[in-house]
This record gives structure tokens, C-alpha cells and sequence, in this order.
């Protein structure tokens, strides 16, 4: 089974289309959890406990772990074994380099840690991106329109025909020879990513930017969805993550992530 | 002082415009090496006891950190304690997110870890960047056209008057408002440089790209200089890190960066 198949298998049968981003921010944690030898890797395990049905994917940005340098790499590491088969693993590195240094991001993330999925940054174009396609079962999100305000500066760069954003979709569609390839459009862009789910009919959608990002989610849904109806997760971070400051955190952001879900699935129909 | 005024008193004092890639990869290094417990960071104490003298830089690409995970990134933090105050710490990490993530990379490089410059991708645009650019004394090279075969997929991408490199050594040009913005620029396409420099003419340009990858080193230092014939790097990994597996191989080495020290000097006149 191919990545993209699995992900739609996955969101199937769990009837959800969530991702949760596990960007943990020291300072944002309930205080309590700050007495443990690994506060991180304590809040996720909670979190992970609470949430792992509802949601298809656990987004991992790496910039959250690499802060705390070898520490923060070896929480990544053992959050990475608290999580069940059953919900997707990607890391949010947006990494992207000359082959021989990808290859060596793809056995980072894909051999030395048990990631199913990574993004990519396409500015150094496909031979930066093909090392992490080959192993069909591992799925590539490539940063096609991202959710930050000065995403313009680049993205919006046009020929006269078409944006660059619309150029990296084509391109994706092409690269889509393993069945495993995807896009990241921000959930802040839902008119843009109507078109771009007409030129990449068939790419899953990873749209981050709901919830602080202020990205607008039943929009996103209906322009997210192909033609089954599926084929995208909107991902969550802070709107779940922080939703306590006592011992109830994790139940509290269970509820936030049922919310998220059930809201998804309603603009789905 | 500005970050890229200290890179130009370094390479007037070093007479030097060299940068040692320590982008070392455990199947390369000399098999005698593999019998001491971080094998990767033996060999780079051996070959910066050997050469920092002669270069004004090291550039570490985290990929072949991270592919060894927690061990790697003990590798990376201790090799950086080993470099003298002397020589320029370049992070070549690529990375490039939404602005509170991308402050979390530049606390990983510049406060857990001691690096005084970082590379970074322009994809996201500015707020992508800033968080890097806000420390005068630390150096950001924004990604502007690489040495890859696949650079022109976007890179080349053009609006009908310039190309899509042209509009980021723009921006860079821009974003230089604290004195330590630079560029990356490989030396695969020596031509280009040319015009990128009369874009940017006085952001320092860090140049891959020699030796394996086939750059041309003499008209890339030519086309590199500014008007003070200063404020470039040419970085070199493969071409002066393995030269032998023997117990001489880090002697072979400095000779190496002595001789690429030398041309590079030579082409300058």
C-alpha cells in the first residue's frame, strides 16, 4: 500500500481528517510538568494518550525539539515510540538540500527515527525532493502555499500565466510517480487552494494555519476534499495543545481535538 | 561589529577566503577511526586541529548530524566546542518556517548551540527569515540559486524580466538592515553570480559547490568579489576531507585547504 493510500484507508476508518501538531513549547505547558526529567516528552505522552483515536496524523515540528538541542532530540525520539500504529507520524522539518545531504535528512527521519512522513521545502527543485520519494510507504509534503503572512514575497511570483505555488503543484503531480507525494496549502489561502486541487486533483493536503493562524476551516474543508471526498488532514497545534494549566490539560485538549474533528467532518458533507 | 564586517576582518587577517564543509559522512572517514566511541567527532577534531588556521570558516550541514540522531546531534554540539573563537561556525541547516518556529531553530543554533551563522531558505519570505537576522553579529545566507542539477525546476522560473534567484538577492538585499545578511550562491553557475552581485553588491556570498560538485573555482571567485575585493566564502567538504585512510589523512587534508586557500587567493589578484 502506498502512503496516500494508507492515509485515506486511515481517515476511513477513523472517520477524521485531524491532525495534531505535537509543537511543544516549554513555556506553554501546565507548570507541574516542569518537575519531570523530560517535561516534553511527559506532556506528550498525555496528550498522545488522550488523542490518539480521533486523530489520523501527529505532526511533529522538528524546530520544537531541535531548541533543546540533544535533549530535545531525544524526546522527538521517544515520542515517536508512544505513538500507535494507527495515526500517521510526520515531521515538520521542511527540510530540502542537494541529493546526498536529502538522503541523509531521509535516513534521519525515515531509518534512525520512525517517521511515515516528512515535509519538504521545493525551493532547490526535484533532486532535492526525490531521496525522500523513493520508499513508497513514506509520504512527502511539499510546501506549495504556506500560511505566514509574507508567504507573497515568493510564492505569489508569477510568469504571467501562473503563480510559482501553482508551478511547485505541477511539479508535485509529476514527482507523484510512488503514489506518495503531497502538498502543504495554509488553511489561511482556501480560495487559492481550490485551484490548486485542480491542477493536483489527486495529492493529499496537508493545511496547517486553522485556529491561532486564523485560517478560515469550513472553506478549507470544501476546497480541501478530491473527488472521494477526502485526501487531506487540517492540522491543529496550538488550539489543541494549550488548553489547561492543571491536571486536567489532556482531557481538556481531547475535547478541543473531538470539537475540531466533528467540525471537519460537518463541512465535509 | 556586524557579523559580515567580522567575516571581512577575518578573511583580511587570515588572508583567507576558505570554508571547510565538515559535512562528514562515517562511511568515508578513515576505517581506523571507527573503533573510538563518537568516530564522527574524532576525525573532526583531527582535521580542525589541522586546518583552522588557514580557514576563515567551517560549515557543518546538519543532515549528517541528524542522521544519526541523538548521537549525532552530541556530535555536532561537541565538534563546535572544538572550533578556536577564530574561525566562522556556519549551521548549513537550510531551514525556513512560520515565524515562532523558525525563532525556535534560531534558538537551537544560536543559543543552545554556539553557531555564528545559519543558512536559510527564502520559500516563506521574510517573516521566515527575520527571527535569524535580528543579532547584528550573527550571519543569515539566504538560499538565492544552488549548485543542484535540478536548481532551475524554480530557481530559473521567471516573471518575463528577472528570475526568481534575482527577486531573492533583492529581498536579501532588503532584509540586510542589521549588517549580516549574505547569500548563497553555488559555483556551478559562475555566470550568474555576476549578475547577482551587481543585484547585491555588497552582501558576502557563500559559495558550494567546488571540487565534487564541479563548480568552475576560478571564475567564481572573479565574479565573487566585491568592489573591496573581499565578502565572499568558497566552501569545499568532500575535496578536502577525505584524502586518505590513512593516519596521515588529516595532514593531507590541511594540505588540501592550504593549496584551495592558495588558488582561491591567486584568482582574486
Amino acid at each position: 500500500m502506498t502512503f496516500n493510500e494508507r492515509l485515506k484507508v486511515l481517515s476511513e476508518q477513523k472517520k477524521s481528517f485531524l491532525s495534531i501538531g505535537l509543537d511543544v513549547d516549554m513555556d506553554r505547558i501546565p507548570g507541574f510538568l516542569l518537575d519531570f526529567e523530560a517535561p516534553i516528552l511527559e506532556f506528550n505522552k498525555s496528550i498522545i494518550h488522550a488523542t490518539s483515536d480521533v486523530t489520523v496524523a501527529y505532526k511533529l515540528n522538528t524546530a520544537f525539539y531541535e531548541a533543546y538541542s540533544v535533549q530535545g532530540w531525544r524526546s522527538l525520539k521517544k515520542t515517536l515510540d508512544l505513538i500507535p500504529d494507527s495515526v500517521i507520524k510526520i515531521a515538520d522539518g521542511k527540510r530540502g538540500d542537494v541529493a546526498h545531504s536529502s538522503q541523509k535528512y531521509r535516513d534521519a527521519f525515515f531509518k534512525e527515527l520512525s517517521f511515515d512522513a516528512v515535509t519538504v521545502n521545493p525551493y532547490m527543485g526535484y533532486d532535492a525532493v526525490a531521496p525522500f520519494l523513493e520508499d513508497k510507504t513514506k509520504g512527502v509534503f511539499v510546501l506549495c502555499l504556506t500560511s505566514n503572512e509574507s508567504a507573497g514575497d515568493f510564492q505569489f511570483f508569477s510568469d504571467g500565466k501562473k503563480y510559482l505555488f501553482e508551478k511547485v503543484a505541477e511539479k508535485a503531480v509529476q514527482w507523484n510517480k510512488n503514489g506518495n507525494c503531497g502538498l502543504v496549502v495554509g488553511a489561511t489561502v482556501p480560495e487559492h487552494l481550490k485551484k490548486i486541487r485542480e491542477i493536483a486533483p489527486n495529492l493529499p493536503v496537508l493545511i496547517p494555519g486553522v485556529g491561532a493562524q486564523g485560517g478560515d476551516l469550513e472553506t478549507s474543508v470544501k476546497n480541501a476534499k478530491d473527488s472521494e471526498n477526502g485526501g487531506f488532514l487540517i492540522n491543529s497545534s496550538r488550539g489543541i495543545l494549550y488548553r489547561s494549566d492543571d491536571f486536567d490539560f489532556a482531557k481538556r485538549s481531547r475535547a478541543a481535538a473531538e470539537k475540531l474533528r466533528n467540525d471537519i467532518n460537518s463541512y465535509r458533507v
